[in-house]
């Protein structure tokens, strides 16, 4: 089958070429519970992009080459004879982690904890290609109003974007603030589940005229100039400061604006990365603050995202891409020249 | 009344006298509501010494000279007609800040927060003198197995722990673990809270083999050296890391230290100050960190603690001293010559 | 002043003079935290009638006559010399119980709880009245969008309604079925408020198919006849039965209805009230079921609805009726004439 | 193998065998999750006595004869291909529940509410044996510190109390009160544990003198008389009420006393059954009452509780019996004649 693979880090993203099509042999049902998904669609994500860099290979060992894509929607293809939850022939989409479901953190649901976890398209073969082999453990069967490629993006980015927009909305009361930095791909999956899981006041903060106009058409009445003045422009909006701030930026000084927008108790919830947090130890317990690290959420996390998405509660705005243009789409990304979450479809 | 005022900051608290005893006018019911105190014992904290340095004058704006001493209690000597909880002679202990009742933060219990909150011994005067002025609001009064100046270090210093060992206490179940860095005046009382309040490993860390020896003693069954090898040391006891870590140094690498220890999911608290908590946003995702600021705890908890106390299921080791042996205390405080917490008694 | 008293219990509420409008010295200030209001719009309610019947003199003291009314708004007229929160002028609407705010139960936000609280229309005299006596406690400013006749059903009903609805939202994620029993005034806040906090599948039931259209009309999708079938029509929609039912009725056979709509762990919220609830330990065993009964709201909850009604996210339909038209309201409310919630204006 | 077998339903428990000992085949390996333990002990509970009087059999379907016993520990015999948490020579304990992992209760680790759940000993052959089928998602590996025959009754009897004390220690605040009905072989433990996972005041309740002297010398310092005078001994001690009830017996007039005893706000959790619970909606309202049936505990429970008892923070009596002698256990435990828990060993 076709895949696309990378066979080399590339820090700079200069490339012409920054990954390879390759024809590779299609996976087989190995184990009683796996489960091989003929690919409907398979998001394009910045992490993509921070794999080919090889920031990734710090934290994880992958050997060259091997499948990127971690963001996979499809039909169920074949199954193995202990799977009990999909059949061939089912709409999924695939929670981007292969997880054990007996250790300790699968069992209490945080099973993106997982002791013995695989990432597809990270630590395991992706999505980018016409086959992918994952468990029954990872898969959820879609609604038959949504379709695969339309989805595939919320298997990981959508997904993240809801843990951190459901750790924030369970804090939340009527009369609270919450402050959402960057209005791009996960921050407008954010805003939107935020407005369906709490009733706090949603502020939008972004650099670029262009979010900001696209949040006040999504119907987000408080939309601000994010960068050096962000947390003065939010403090005449709330004095106090926000509640919370989620950011899904991390990097380019966000991190000690989102800090200084925080009203005492308030919870600064680090969703993207790159960047430091830096503050004196003396800030952090004077207004008694909070930082969450938060990563991609879990099985049901996904579970419940799908459920919103099939109601049509939150939208997502993607571009399809062919599988062989996935290098156009990267560099697309790369050069900001994206509308929505980039999505290949073999 | 004799008072102990500061008059001048001293950065290098090498002054003999950093602080003066004055002649004062006793302080007299003014509202409503006011509660004057017959000092009984009023603890010496490291804040004070902080006071005197100049670090809270950068934080808030209090005239010199005033009356030091946030760690307070005694006897009720006068009431204001208002006031319903206590009556004259009642044995009490004095929260340290003043609270207005009627603002948000009140009405939910989180009074340490209050809007128009005075901070005696900080931004109001303090109880190293034989009256304090504070309000019904902030007294709590005694059991009658409690004598003021044997508790008077609850007040703050035993409050903080309290909050920082009940904030992780609520998260820890059987199997789980929490360190806590610095077994001083407050590590002491949050390694009692946890062992009362959850039945998580409790595993204590100090760079002194002193202060591991008496922790020791105390029955805590855990206890490894601290320092640059700390996180090593605790992950020879538990490979995946600790779930909580609670740090009353915060400073001299101690942050960096904590968050090294982390399991994933876990939770650093931070509660000693003066250095920098410094991580990469792609840590506090990678892992999912956490990193909870803490603060003086609230009225509630401080109710809570005085009933452990009570029960003897909470004790605190303390040195008293004359109120007119002050500098000397301080510079046993300086130059770590104390046992336990000192405490001045008019 | 005027002022609507009760001078005599009637059980079968069948006199044409439920009450009586008598001339009544107005209140002063007599305490350093009192606020005189002038009311604008005393809310009449289901319970003014329960007290007529004589059902509350078995639960709480109160010699007659004295003034009804618990549902009260209006604005500021005079204050004690204590009072901080409000000024003469500012439209209020006022909490039913006055609340010392130095008990346990005010200190950590429960003041509905008070160990000392006075409720007004029960054990107080209440605002079916030109003015009523509270204190500041009880006062909530109003956003300039609203006018008190219009939110004072808010101040009990409403109230009620939200703090169930709030305890119920608490527990439910993108999935979950929350069923409502009875769209009636309290039901009709609850569901909007459900709406607002939370993603789960809100079903009415009703048995007047009236109620049914009207929620439909409120764009609830899913309204389902009550009665005998209920638990039956509701299994029909979600077969494992519902995570959460929230009762507004409370006798003629709901509470075993309800019971019967649960899903495994499920919870039924008891508000309405005049039946029993009867079950055999085993089945609250074999399915983990609770029971909860819900009262009326905090300080802080009036607070969070107050917002929700500022930003029109709650709505409420009401008819007004002059201070001495209340027999004829009261009679409106016992034979079902009334459209929405009825409310007095002096 | 030699295997207790139910043949017959008893209402009267009055027949000398009430139980056959037959010689059946040993259970094989059938499916890749599959797990054979040989048994070292399997607790004798009173359900298995509901059982045999035919209680069960109204609530699920289960044809006669099959293998009694639900508290099952002992070592791992075989196991199936795909079975990775235990291998043959292990000391395990059984969790009751054999679970799919993939329906989504089990995904958030309340896996006792399992969609395709069967109950050793219920829905599925038993312990009551030489060997025992179940599945690697039950099996939980013991501390070498632990013999299954010690410990086989945490299986159900120590799970079951475990989770009530854990549901009740959760809301528990220094201060608060928790009464236990019932000091037999559940309140035993539930009392252990939470005295372990909070600082409340416990106080026992029980009809019997000698269950409060076993309590006394347990250290339990507040044990009063159960029965008819239970709510008012229990007010004498905490005259506002408790917190938290929980109720062992559940029939013969402690639901009554249990909601009798609670103070505003608290909750009665109901674990013991036979009896009715019967309230007014009124007095569920009136004091914000809530009743909480509670089940068995879920293997991330019995996991924790397999912790204390390795630190024997939570001790268990038991008396042991042969295989054979289940028909004597069975009368000494219907006559009363026990003393702790019997196990029978094959």
């Amino acid at each position: 089958m076709k895949a696309v693979r990378l066979h080399q880090f590339d820090e700079s993203l200069k490339r012409k070429n920054l990954v390879e099509i390759d024809d590779v042999p299609e996976p087989v049902i190995q184990d009683h519970e796996d489960v091989i998904v003929r690919i409907g669609g398979a998001g394009l994500c910045r992490t993509d992009l921070h794999i080919i860099e090889g920031i990734w290979s710090k934290k994880v060992e992958r050997p060259l080459p091997y499948i990127l894509g971690h963001e996979n929607a499809g039909w169920v293809h074949d199954v193995g004879d202990a799977v009990k939850n999909v059949k061939p022939g089912d709409p999924v989409i695939v929670h981007p982690l292969i997880t054990d479901g007996i250790c300790p953190e699968c069992r209490r649901g945080e099973d993106m904890y997982c002791l013995n976890g695989r990432f597809s398209g990270i630590t395991h073969d992706g999505g980018f290609a016409e086959f992918l082999l994952t468990k029954q453990r990872a898969v959820i069967k879609l609604d038959s109003a949504l379709d695969p490629k339309d989805v595939a993006p919320y298997a990981d980015a959508g997904l993240t974007a809801y843990r951190a927009a459901r750790k924030a909305a369970e804090t939340m009361k009527p009369g609270m603030s919450v402050a959402i930095i960057g209005f791009g791909g996960l921050g407008h999956i954010a805003a939107q589940v935020l407005r369906n899981l709490c009733a706090a006041r949603i502020i939008i903060l972004d650099t670029s005229e262009q979010a900001l106009n696209l949040a006040r058409e999504c119907g987000f009445a408080h939309c601000l100039p994010g960068g050096d003045t962000a947390a003065a422009n939010l403090r005449q909006l709330c004095q106090e400061g926000a509640d919370a701030v989620i950011d899904f930026v991390g990097e380019k000084g966000t991190p000690e604006q989102c800090m200084a927008m925080l009203r005492k108790g308030g919870t600064y919830y680090v969703v993207g990365y790159g960047g430091m947090v830096r503050i004196p130890t003396i800030d952090m317990i004077f207004d008694e603050l909070n930082i969450v690290g938060t990563l991609v959420g879990n099985y049901n996390e996904l579970f419940e995202l799908m459920i919103l998405a099939a109601r049509k509660q939150v939208k997502l705005a993607t571009t399809t891409y062919r599988l062989d243009q996935v290098n156009e789409a990267m560099h697309d990304l790369i050069e900001g020249r994206l509308t929505g979450r980039a999505v290949l479809v073999p």
